[in-house]
């Protein structure tokens, strides 16, 4: 394995300083080392994608899907090593990690499916009438088009499905646009071969060699680099709120201000309603318990909010769920930065005077110091609204219970979240009478309502949205999962009067590729 | 006519300064007077707002229908005094405000349309499986659902058609967002006129008062108050470069950013091809005349470059421009800052080098300070392309012959191109035989490409594009004008396994609207 960057097809020269990945298991340095980009090496990249992006725009639909598609193939037939990489890198067991490859390569097969059946620009057709008065009409017709090159930042927490090959680099490639992937430290190794996968199947298929680029560097000096890079024309990242918010800002300071799509921070508040909590409030909590310790808590739905009813059957919900915690094993998280901010978080918390302390089986940190156990805590809705910190997120296996007194005590709890990705209800069919404003408020605040489930586990599909208001994302408009992901990087472009021939054939007269058009105002 | 301004179905009390209209063309102080608005009537405005937006936007889409069409009611019954104080106010003709009245009341009728027939939130189900292996698939459903209350910024350039209910309030309001609108100084009077009717509208329909507001005030105090105020979701603003990038920062600097819908500047270049220059020079320098000119110059769509090619066809295209230009009468612009500007551009342009003035009918100011005739320079290629300040805007009936000496000139002229609203193409057949790289490089620039026309006139419809990449708007991905507009202030929101009677009609599995929807990956 060697240790350069990726850059249009070859490699960047060894320069500058090295990093290299670490067993958060066991604190074992990892080989080989990894040479940080130069800014030079980040200006290659974007020019070269910007090449790259006036060939492979204009593509047809069917050449980009067969792209997707080599690459989820070329990701496939190298699963055992970044399966054992990623074991070493990350501590995520090897069922995660098959599980995560096998969403990373249905994602790309989801956005193949889509450019294969053709209809997603949505070309919209307004026939001409040469005879309208005052003045003739002109003939317009529109469709979606990509925007231009991507800088996909990759997550700490999804080594595969939200890194190299995943959501972001998968829709950005599926619209026509080159990306540039800045690999994220905790997994330099499992990022090496994924971009060595879509290397070999930008060759494979024959494309602009710039369409695909890989930075290793870190966010501050090469990352920054990447966003203020002129040919650079969309951000896609996931991450914390800061580093989001950083690049938002960089990002809209630029002489060309461009969209970012940070995905961030989001506590995923679960309301639970009486009825629900007197019927199964036992197998709801054995339910939170699997959803708040899942993955060591490192999921961006995981649920850090509980609003349930005060009164006997929260002390009995409270102590099985308590229960649970303390039995939860300690396992690896992602790396030693994420388990320090995931002690401070809990240690802040405890010293808070408000909430107190139900369960934990939080101690050990392990070999290589990134063990985590799970924490539970409680507190009254009085005490939250007084104390905003109680908030925030904490980026692990821990959740606070929050008792509420009434339906009143209990809007104010809604009214005051801010933006999130999802918000969930534990709701009998008669908690749900009369509780219109509830759920309306619910809907303000996220981008998916789980009605009596879990948050963790998104699916990728035609109707999902994982987005939600600020600071949950930076743009509650769009969603990083799932078949609308793409519009992100597109914009309409409309043909007034031009001649059939020069039309994209999504817009030639005659139909061509037998696609879903808007003709005249009516979809056929 | 009273001054002070609207909020949320009341009057606010008069305060502070005062502001007047004044007629363009013979320089008359127009009564009354308008008193600014406080910042505590900006609060007052967004609050009412928020509380409107809570019933607003759960309304059926019919009733909003209702109310979008009842507005344009309100407005056609006033349509003798907006025309009567609109000459007074702008110095536009007759014909061009009831044609403007018109097209702004069609432009309500169009979103009424779009609610009525139902399907515009695009919902998608994805059905459960409770079956599939290793986990269930839960039931997903989504649909476009409106962001919050939106400020809306009134246009010096339409007092109807992009002002107090032109397409930003309509496209909101449609989508179901309340909007909080400042006037523009230029046309207080027709401002005052509008508000009453949309006023009148919510009183008719029983509509929530908050759902309208306007505030009249300077930009940098009572406009910049409103894009910082926390209630405020979006910004639809038409004006300057520099006013829209004011916003923009603003409210990307804000604790939550909110997205900022700026059409900004166009010089919108119109590229002549050999043969068409050829074959209908004389024709070709008619039309560009008429839309150089048309509303005194006063159309972000008003093309402002001209390349053609060098030699003697283009010397008799110049000849022939110049004999119009010479000849055009000098009429009143909208008000004598926009005309200062405007001297201010040909002085700076007169005072470069490099360039030719061909021809002007600029002159007398009129009594109002603010008549404009029409001015044509020219330059080469080389000339242009060494000095950027000959790209810049200049907002009149004034622009510029640029003479290219090959294709490859033609490409540097295209390649050095800002963002642009439009981009036109004279062209025979011939012409465009292996011109694809010229077409793919104006397709980058622009968010609509004119074939054999000319940019001004744009279409309110379903495949309509009036937007373009930077600085031409603040966010290229979207259209101003037509029904795509409508979702610039919406975003997608997700149920998970939610109860049927809880959904959102648009998302009944039993479809009571009898929509078009998207079904487990097939729109039907």
């Amino acid at each position: 394995m060697q240790g350069t960057s990726f850059i249009a097809g070859g490699r960047a020269k060894e320069s500058g300083g090295t990093v290299h990945a670490v067993n958060p298991a066991t604190g074992e340095v990892l080989a080989p080392e990894f040479c940080e980009a130069s800014t030079d090496d980040v200006h290659r990249a974007c020019e070269a994608a910007w090449v790259a992006f006036q060939s492979y725009r204009l593509l047809p639909d069917a050449r980009r899907a067969t792209f997707l598609r080599a690459i989820a193939g070329q990701i496939e037939s190298r699963q055992e090593a970044v399966v054992q990489r990623g074991q070493q890198e990350t501590g995520l067991p090897e069922a995660r990690l098959k599980g995560e490859l096998a969403r990373t390569c249905n994602q790309l097969g989801l956005f193949a499916s889509l450019l294969e059946e053709g209809s997603w620009p949505q070309p919209r057709i307004e026939h001409g009438d040469p005879d309208r008065k005052p003045i003739p009409k002109p003939d317009l017709r529109s469709i979606k088009r990509p925007i231009g090159p991507v800088a996909v930042f990759c997550a700490s927490n999804f080594p595969l499905a939200f890194s190299v090959a995943g959501g972001d680099t998968a829709s950005a490639l599926a619209a026509g646009c080159p990306v540039v992937v800045k690999a994220h430290h905790a997994h330099l190794g499992v990022a090496a071969i994924v971009a060595d996968a879509i290397t070999a199947a930008v060759a494979e298929c024959d494309m602009p060699p710039g369409v695909f680029s890989m930075l290793f560097g870190s966010g501050r000096t090469i990352g920054q680099a990447l966003v203020r890079h002129p040919r650079i024309k969309a951000v896609g990242f996931t991450g914390s709120r800061a580093g989001g918010r950083t690049l938002m800002d960089i990002a809209a300071a630029r002489p060309e201000p461009i969209p970012v799509y940070a995905e961030m921070s989001s506590v995923n508040p679960i309301v639970i309603l009486p009825g629900a909590l007197g019927e199964r409030g036992e197998s709801i909590a054995k339910g939170l318990h699997g959803s708040v310790t899942l993955g060591v808590g490192q999921f961006c739905t995981n649920p850090g909010l509980v609003f349930l009813p005060a009164g006997a059957a929260a002390e009995k919900f409270a102590a099985t769920l308590a229960r649970l915690m303390e039995d939860t094993p300690t396992c690896p998280m992602l790396h030693s930065g994420i388990r320090s901010a995931y002690s401070e978080g809990i240690q802040q918390r405890e010293r808070s005077g408000n909430v107190k302390k139900l369960a934990t089986s939080d101690g050990d940190l392990g070999a290589g110091r990134s063990h985590a156990g799970a924490v539970l805590f409680q507190t009254t809705a009085d005490a939250y609204l007084q104390d905003e910190q109680l908030a925030a997120e904490i980026f692990g296996p821990a959740t606070l219970l929050i008792t509420y007194e009434d339906d009143k005590q209990l809007d104010q709890l809604v009214d005051s979240l801010e933006g999130q990705l999802t918000a969930t209800v534990h709701a009998t069919a008669d908690d749900l009478q009369n509780r219109q404003r509830l759920l309306a408020a619910l809907e303000l605040t996220a981008g998916r309502l789980v009605f009596n489930g879990y948050p963790t586990g998104v699916e990728v599909n035609h109707a999902i949205v994982h987005g939600g208001p600020y600071p949950a994302t930076s743009d509650g408009r769009t969603t990083s999962v799932g078949e609308m992901a793409m519009y992100r990087f597109t914009r309409a472009v409309a043909w007034q009067d031009c001649p059939d021939d020069q039309l994209p054939d999504a817009l030639k007269e005659s139909n061509p590729l037998g696609i879903r058009r808007q003709v005249d105002g009516q979809w056929q």
